[in-house]
Parts: C-alpha cells; sequence; structure tokens
C-alpha cells in the first residue's frame, strides 16, 4: 500500500484545473497537442481500433452481456397509401462497458470520494453520475496526437502472457523501438497484443481472464509526461492478477487513473492492424480521434477510436 | 415522378466499386481527400457536432424514444471482502436513430432493392441487414475533409424557416460564401439552423415536425462532385413537406442517397459552435472524423462527429 | 405523525411469523380462506382486473414508461431448409410497475429498515432486493377469497373526486352495502372508479396526478379484520393529495402496509366489469386468484388478477 | 405428412366460434368447466407451477436470453426534502418465452396462414401480431379445471427419457391410473418430469435438447375430449426430436395446436410438488388459474400458473 499512497499523492490532479473540474487530463489536450496530431498524418491512411458491438463480442453473459439489436421497424412504408417505398430502424440494449470503450472518470472510486473529492455518495445513484459522467469527456471529444507503445513488438511476440506486468522500463523501450518521445497532451496506446485471444481465437475465457497490462508505476510515467489518456487492448488496461484482484484495493491503476489523475482509460481497443503497419513503416506517431457519445451521467461510453497516419 | 427517376438513374453507383461493395460514396475517400483534411487544421481546435444521448434528447416518445439508462453495478467492491474500493457500471437502451447519428446504407429502400441492387427480402430481418449494415460504414470509419455549407447564414437568419427547400443555387452559393470549392471524398455538412427548435427551444414539436433540408437535385450535385457523405442538423438532411410525406415515394433524397448513391447521411448534427467559429475566422474546412460504431447488421448508429480546425 | 406511530406499532407483524419471513400478510390465507374462496363461486363467471401492457398504457413516459415490445423473430423458418413453417418471438422492456401490478414488500422503507427489521443497506442494490423481493409472494401465489369494496358505488358516483380520503366507516358501510363480512385471508378490493379517467377518458395526467384512495387508518381496519393483501383501481391504493406528498413521510398507508404489516398491495386494477357483475347480481365476494410472477429480487409484478363468481 | 394433414384436417375449428374469433379453444371453457374446477378444490392447497424469473433462469442465453433486471431507483427519497422515506423501483428486459409461458395463436404459422385462415402477411409485423396475439388470451383469462396426466408417472420414472414420446395410449392409461376423465373445457397438464434436468440438475443443455414430449396423434385425443388448453414441463410440450426436426414441417404439433385448433400451448410449466401431491391423495384434478398478461399484440406471456386443491 505504501507504494500506491505514495504513487496516489504524486498523481493526483485534484483541482488542478479548477474546482469543478470534469475532464481531468484532456485538459492538457492543447493546439499544440491537436496539430502535433495533424502533422503525423503523412499517408493519408485510417485504421479503425474498435471491435464489433454484436452477439458475437467479447463477453461471456455472465455479468455484462453482449449487444441486443432489435429491429423495431422492418419493410415499414414511408407513406402507408404507397406500400413502395420503405425504411427499417432498429434500438440497442448494451453495457457500456461491452466492448471497445472508454471508462468516464466517475466509473471508480475508493475511499468513498471520485475524482476531485467529491462524494461518491452525493454524485452515484441509478440515474448514473452527476459528477464525472461521460458526456464531459465528449465535448469537445477525444483528440490528440496518438503513439503507439507496441510492448508486445518490443519482446517479439505475438502478445504478451497473461502474467506480464508491463514496466516503466518496457514503455521506455518501447517508444525508443519506435523512435517516439511522448509529448504533453499525447495519448498513449500500449499494445500487449492480448486482444488476439478473443479476435482470432474466439477464447473469450482466456481473454477475461488474468491478463498482462500495465503496473501502478506506470501512472507516475504517464502523470510525468502529460500524457492526456491511455487506452490498451486488454479488458482492463491494467494487469490482471489473483493477488492484484483479491488486495485490499483490486484495479490500483484503474484508480491512479480515473480517481487521482482524472486520465479517462480506453479499454479492448484492437491495435493489431495499426500495430502491423507501424511496424512496416517505422511511424508510430498518428492523429487519434476517438469521441466518446455524451450519454449523459453515464459510466462510460462505446467508441469506435480512428487512427490517422 | 419523371425528375426522381432522372436523377436515380444519374447517380446510381451500383457495381461502381465492384458487385459486392458495401460502403458506397465512402469509397471516394482515399488519401488526398484525408490529407485534404488534415491540412485543413490550423488552429489546432476542436468541435464536437453531437447531441446529448439522453432522457432530455429530441425524441417525443411517441414512435421512437430517448435512450433509457440502466446503472447496473453502483457502489459495487471490487473485492467483496474490501468494501473500500467501488465500480460502477451501466447499460443503454436506446433506438440507434434517437439522435445525433448515420443512417446506414440499407436503412430504406423501394422497388424491393437495397444499394447495389440486392434484394430487401434477401437482406432484411429482425436481426438486422445482412447487406449495407452500418459495422461496413464503421471500418476504417468516416473520416474527411468537411466542408460547412451554411445555408442558413447565406440567407442571414438563424434558422430556415420550415418551407425552405435547399436548392444546388443555394449549395453554390454559400460555397462562394465560405470561399471552398468542393472537393473529391469531401463531407458535405450543410446548416439550416433548424436544430435551435431542440437546443434552444426544447420545443420537440417543431423540431421533428415540418422542416428546411435539401431537395433532390442537391442529390445530383453532390454526386458530380464526388462528394463521400452528408450530413446536417436536421431530423432528415431533406426537407419535410406534407406532399413529399404524402407522395408516391416519400423521403425522395433518402433513396437517391443511401439506396442510389450509397452514400451515408448524417442527421441531427449540431453545427451552431462551428458556425460560429468559421464566420469568424472564414475557414469553412476542416478535418472532420465521424465514425460509427461497427453495430453489426444494425441500419445506422449514434455518433459524436468532431470537427478539426 | 402521532397518529403515524400509534398505527405502525399497532399493526407491525414482525417476527409474527417467524424471523425470516418474506410473505407478511399471505401468510394468513389458509385452507379455510381458499375454501371460502372457492365456495363464492357459483355462477361459473371469470374477470380479468388486469390493464393491458402494450404502448397505450397509462404511464406519461416521464419516469416510468409503457412496455417497449421488440420482435426478435418473424417469420423465422423453424426449419432453414424448409422455409414453409415459421415462428415468431418477442422481448419485452417494461417498468415492473408500469400498469397492472403488485408492489413487493422490499418496494419502500424508512428509517433505514425494510418490513421485519430487515436494514435497507443489506438488502437493497441494484441487483435488485436480496429481502422480501416479489419472488416471495410469487409461491404458492397470491389466491383467496376476494372482496369488492365499492365506495365509489357507496356514494353512487362513477368516480370518487381526487381528494377523498376513504375512511374506515366508507369500508363498513360498503361492506354493509355488499352485505360481506371480511373474514382472515380475504384480499380486500377497494374500488374508488378512479381507472376510469385512463381506460375511458385516455387522461393519463388526471390519473397519475392527485387521487382519492384510503387514508392511514384503514391499516388499522385491514389489521383487526387480518386481510392477507389489498388491491384498489388507482396508483397507489392510498390517496394522492399535495399534503401528505411533502410531509416527513411520503406514502403513509404504503409504509404501514408493506413495511410494518407486510401486507402486499396490489395498483391499477380495473375493477369496472366486476363491478357491475356484484352491483347487478349483489355478491360482492369471488375467488381472487392474482399470481405475480417470480422475479428474482424484485420490487413488484405485472399481475393479470382474475376473479371468479 | 399424410397422417399430419390428416389430423390438421380433422382438428381444424377455423370458423368454429366466428369468422373473427382470436381466442381458439378457450371458447370450450364454460361455467360447467369452471364450476367443476372450484369443485375440484377440497383441500385449500394452492401450487405455484412456475418457475422463477431471473439471471439463473433456463435459456442458454444463445438466442433466447433469460431475465435482466434493472434497478432504476433505489434509496429513492419520495419528498426529495425528507431523505427518511425511500422506494425502489425496476424494469425488466427478458424474452417473452423464456420460461413458463403460454405460446398465443400467432406464434407459428405455415403455408403463410394462422388460426382461422388469417394471413400471416397481413397479421404479422415487428410490432406484433394484428391477429391472435396473447391478449386475446388474458381476456376473461385462462381458468378451468385442470388435470395432470402424470406420464412419467405412469412409468415409475423421475423423467422420461429424451425419446419419449407420449401417445395417446400413455394418454388413456395415465388419466385412468389417475381416475380423471376429461371433461370439455378441461387444462390438460401433461407431465413428462423432463424439468428436473434444469431444476434438479441445473443442465440447461439437457433441459434445452432433445426431449419426450406429445406425438402428433395427441392433437386429436385433445380434440376429440374437447380440452381447452394443454401444458407440460418441457420447452414444446412435443417432443423434440432429430426427425422432426429436420422435416418439412417441424414441431407439427405446434402447427395442429396453435394453428388448427387454436389451442394455447403452455410450455416449461413446473409439475413436481403438485405431482407428488396428486400421488399422495391421489387426487388429479384441480382449479387452474394461469393467467397471461394482456402485452398488446405479443407472441405469448410469461405466467405463474396456479392450481388449487
Amino acid at each position: 500500500m505504501h507504494d500506491f499512497e505514495r504513487l496516489a499523492d504524486k498523481v493526483r490532479n485534484w483541482g488542478r484545473w479548477g474546482e469543478r473540474d470534469q475532464r481531468g487530463t484532456l485538459n492538457l489536450i492543447g493546439p499544440e497537442a491537436l496539430l502535433r496530431g495533424t502533422q503525423a498524418v503523412s499517408a493519408g491512411k485510417a485504421f479503425s481500433l474498435g471491435l464489433d458491438f454484436g452477439s458475437d463480442g467479447p463477453q461471456l453473459n455472465k455479468s455484462r452481456f453482449n449487444p441486443l439489436l432489435f429491429v423495431t421497424d422492418l419493410f415499414t412504408p414511408l407513406n402507408p397509401a404507397r406500400p413502395n417505398a420503405m425504411y427499417s430502424d432498429d434500438v440497442i440494449t448494451m453495457p457500456l462497458q461491452c466492448a471497445t470503450q472508454w471508462d468516464a472518470l466517475g466509473h471508480v472510486h475508493y475511499n468513498g470520494r471520485l475524482y476531485g473529492g467529491v462524494e461518491a455518495d452525493a454524485a452515484l445513484s441509478t440515474k448514473g453520475t452527476s459528477h464525472c459522467g461521460v458526456e464531459h469527456l465528449a465535448k469537445p471529444g477525444i483528440v490528440s496526437r496518438g503513439i503507439l507503445i507496441d510492448v508486445a513488438r518490443l519482446y517479439n511476440v505475438r502478445r504478451l502472457p497473461a502474467d506480464h506486468v508491463i514496466s516503466v522500463e518496457d514503455l521506455r523501450r518501447a517508444c525508443d523501438m519506435a523512435g517516439i518521445a511522448p509529448q504533453p497532451g499525447d495519448i498513449a496506446c500500449i499494445r500487449t497484443g492480448h486482444i488476439s485471444h478473443f479476435t482470432v481465437d474466439a477464447d473469450r475465457a482466456a481473454f477475461n481472464g488474468l491478463q498482462p497490462g500495465v503496473g501502478i508505476a506506470v501512472a507516475e510515467w504517464l502523470y510525468e509526461r502529460q500524457i492526456s489518456a491511455v487506452a490498451s487492448d486488454n479488458v482492463a488496461v491494467e494487469t490482471l492478477n489473483p493477488e492484484m484482484l483479491a488486495s485490499d484495493l483490486p484495479l490500483p491503476f484503474h484508480m491512479l487513473a480515473l480517481r487521482e489523475m482524472g486520465m479517462p482509460l480506453g479499454e479492448m481497443w484492437n491495435f493489431e492492424e495499426l500495430a502491423e503497419d507501424c511496424a512496416a513503416d517505422g511511424r508510430y506517431s498518428f492523429l487519434l480521434c476517438a469521441p466518446p457519445l455524451a450519454i449523459t451521467h453515464a459510466f462510460g461510453s462505446p467508441v469506435n477510436p480512428i487512427a490517422l497516419k
């Protein structure tokens, strides 16, 4: 715990952008970061980093379930008197965290307080969160230069083993490998390769089980470099292992990021195609546009992140 | 009808990008268009063009309803033995067409055929559409140079009257006013100002009622300029008036765009803030990143479009 | 408050049927009560006392909404190779309290405790209630002799005015008028006529607004007569008026019934047809079978109550 | 097929109760049948024949899923100014056929026609069925004398093997064993014991797989005895075996019952407790009250059937 408390105190951004701030480290994205992002676009190629949203999704249907699509109009005439022209409409029921997503800052808390020191009791209810809901991340969106930190490629593996805890040293070496120096406002995309358990092997149990990811020291590294957001291709960004899950403070990196730093977390992003391209042309930075939906008071949002190179 | 049929034959792109194409005019977006978009970014400012998704949304709750947010976990301990650290989760139930959206190509059809000539009977079911579902627009996303065609400002009004049918001449003059020449791959953002009935006046009846929008001749103009997609700040992009709705072919522009051209339609976008900025700095082009979610077989997707200048 | 506290102490059944009881006054229904019910059946006529569940329901779609029906299979071949034989399936999304319903004992509480003295904090969560969920009322169901206490007919009106507070004297006189003496285990059906605001006038605002219903003294009357459950044709069984709603303890009758007595409340039942029949043949008792669904941990259940005479 | 066509012609009730009839064999329930039911009640005992509706339900979550319960209000103060008195509310999303249910007459069809000869194309849509929706079975409900035809007990097994096709001879012998003579209007409850795969063994795969049930000849037996409805403790009432499922007309008993006879089918009922009681006291008839909810235009309804002895 000593380590966690030291880190928490170090990275806590409460009040840094005002008492009522609800955008956290997105405040670090200014014109320079955006322009750095557009300048990284040279080939004019776009990559979607999002999974599909459908019944074949990654959820095991135990607690969270995969999206349910309901067709509410099918072959419905636009003019009942003229059945020739028709439209179809649909409704979706889905957990906001069922596939590629952003976690809102209000998604987790400990010691009864959310990001900014706001009391969870005052903010959270069955209507969502009145403080730090995802709608605050949606305007003006999440766009900046993105950098791919490909830890799997650093280790020359298709995917890191389940017990690999990504260290600050891993990040440093992967940035060196990529020839990138993180800049203020950057969005860090950390690749573990773990997603292929789902996308290639269709092994949902493995995908949702113990897995590689960042350790808590990474929070300090992100803080020091003024990273604005971090996303990974696993379920929780941070590693999931038995000791951590049974500890006094499970998901400590979630707490450091969302609760202390006010840093949104992207989960279940798919970097496979992008990573191939970066390895091929040696360019590991890009414009990243990953806008959450402005779902009022929600704890997260599905997203289809786009990388432009 | 003579006019419609002539236009339909003119703009029909069936087979243009292969027999099995499901991306329609998004095929017109190549590296040049993307780079033209990034080059339009000079100030490093981002604008969200999306409405909120919540119970205060624009739907009248008659056929389509506003999103329902269900909180499925609230103050849930991450480790049941240690109630200190907690998370919250949610589920959404929403019509995919309830607020800012993209219509997928499969959303409408007439004469029993969808875009590409595919038989509606073969593609459409209560599971969605097996042809031209929105997932095909999600990869690699919808990104290009965007141009704001501000017809309201052209007429020096806050918003066009309900019976204003936007003509090709309106578009030409608005582009001249903006100093933009549409380029292949561009995404046309046509502003009517109509959205302020909802966003400012909270008048959902007016917002969903008869309204200004494009006339069918605009389809030809978009086709000739190789526009890749079109979005507007009204409910249907095209004008809604009694004669059209009671005709043999209601929503004819929908048919020309989605069914003939394969051109995705963006609806209920909010250009108010962007339009102020464009009028202020005289720059009416930007990078537009508007990725739909890859919802398998769906007829549309919610979207939070981002404009970068 | 003095009155309420006196009544609360008087009618509190905590521990009466054991420490872990979750069925409350349904425990008062024994073989005699059931047989008394079947003996009341002489003509062999059945009456449904339930409203329809559909988009035309009584909800105003403000907080609670009317049911949403989604057809998930339509013309689906039972054998894909033989499209001749087909089936259709559906899914419903509905508030459990949207129309004719039973409130479960866990539906309300005050001073942090539910029926039986169980701490609300320990029982209630986003997964429902682990104490006194409606599933405990579903087995072996809610069946007994029912008695119609027609207060509207007593006053010779189609429906009581909104400010009518049903008194013990009203119940006594209505029972006399009906020639019934309440017996232990009986289910009391109290008619106000209020439902016709919805069923006849389609006036949802009036139906959901201020309304006639029982006053708190009725709780004592029900307790003394060992009534097993009470249902009414209004929204809350008890009267809804401005003073009560703005008081320290709104819905006091709910508290006395559900929390103190453990008495299930039936709401939005429709007695109009039954009441005509009772007035015509002078028989105001019947077998009442009103089984809630055993929805695990739920706060209530829709019901289609059946009266047999 | 020859056999099926002969049976279909034999049992077809189209027009028997008028051109526009939507209640089918429920029309066979008159006062005598109801009174016969109440007269079967001697001990004053009630049995619920319904399964629970919750996440532990019998569905495998492949096509149909188990109910999703969403708590929309939790510790919500009735008067925001006085947080002492609180309520909780919930919403359910569930397939109407996910557990103990009635199939509506409109649930299946073949040769393009539903019960009564109504064209499926004219009746069925994504809004449900405008002909023979379950709401027509809900008023005045489904109540009559019920008879338990315990085929499992006849064979002295806990449950019939998966390939057992219940014959007319089985029914005759089981009625003899029970000492019951079926009467017009009776509801036949046919016990296979199959449900214990789920309720005892939690083996959902076995419960939903190949299973014992009635053969098509039973339709004629039910027709001749003027049975008003039939329910069983398996998934489909009829047997499910590979040949039938791969045939030209899968679920032929469904077609004979729902489409030809207009006989509602009850599925996934639980007779275990009732069957023990009937074996103990030798009384196999009872009052059966099994009211579907009046869900407008729906293809079925959940139900909690109650048997009174």
